[in-house]
């Protein structure tokens, strides 16, 4: 969408992308191993080994690249195959609900993670690029897991994809961010099965 | 805790109270009337009407004194009540969550709780104080109301009140921090009668 050059292979663009690349891995290299006001336009662009005007070009700031490193890594996390699907709905989200909870606990991700929810509260173009590359890609997910649950009657047909992403996915955010309590398996695997009670026909 | 001046009422404690409360009264004002940037520890002195030393004596920052102002005007809307009790477990929360979504739309609180979550994730500090004297207080009050719930065999008694409150509040709260619909009393209602049938024992 903001981007047709692998519509166009020719040297040039090559080198585009691959600049893209380049600062989107430095980007979230950055952002997982040093206090977010360390992770500046200059500092992504030296370690991505590209000029800060070849990022300013493509992004008006680095809450726009954040944004869009997040979204790609989830991108490429996603092509290895989305959410399980073996028929047992509990199952299956409990085994996406411990990922989640395993990258919330790693030091460098909550780092990230934080720092780009503050981005998207602060300025709302940062919250909608948040909501459109990074929540929508993951409703998606869940939606096509619903879908087959749906089908299979193991989910109310009333229930919408979004209401029932937030009955599985908002707990353990919630817990995240406030730190109401400790945030492992055992919480996750809990939400998962009353989510799953909640959502039953 | 951080105030024993109400175990001894004299004359110059009796002020210091009086600049409490105006102080407190004036951060919450200002909060929801102006963009975040100019509710300067200067602008709240100035309208409370006194100095802003007296502010920071008892206040490190203005992100301080704004929880405690959300707290403070939390524990007298609580004086009125809590959480109506009449038997009817869904009905009863569906009330306080309609109440909730009204207040997340109110554009004034929004942009002040919007602030708040924002000055909780950036400092830890504040973080721990959000929960301990906006978040405790509430949980508290859904735990007096999950008691009778229990008691009355209406909530499976293995889940906790901190889980309980999670699986009724946190959906509302994504859906107001990450906009991903409509928040209406419409979804409040439906949040919470998934909530009741996963909190079924």
């Amino acid at each position: 969408m903001d981007d047709d050059s692998r519509d166009r292979p020719s040297a040039p663009v090559g080198r585009s992308e691959r600049a893209r690349t380049a600062a989107l891995s430095a980007a979230l290299a950055l952002a997982t191993e040093l206090p977010y006001p360390q992770v500046t336009m200059e500092a992504i662009a030296a370690r991505a080994g590209v000029g800060k005007a070849t990022l300013y070009r493509r992004w008006p700031h680095r809450g726009a690249l954040l944004v869009d490193a997040v979204a790609h890594r989830n991108a490429a996390a996603a092509a290895g195959g989305g959410i399980p699907d073996t028929g047992d709905l509990v199952a299956d989200l409990t085994a996406v609900l411990r990922s989640v909870v395993d990258e919330l606990a790693d030091p460098g991700w909550d780092a990230l993670l934080r720092a780009l929810c503050v981005e998207a509260l602060v300025d709302t173009g940062i919250g909608a690029q948040v909501l459109e590359q990074v929540f929508a890609p993951q409703i998606a997910l869940f939606a096509d897991r619903f879908a087959t649950a749906r089908a299979a009657g193991q989910i109310d047909g009333s229930v919408g994809d979004v209401e029932a992403f937030e009955l599985v996915v908002a707990p353990v955010f919630h817990r995240w961010q406030l730190r109401t309590g400790v945030l492992d398996h055992a919480y996750g695997d809990a939400v998962v099965r009353r989510a799953c009670r909640a959502l039953a026909p």
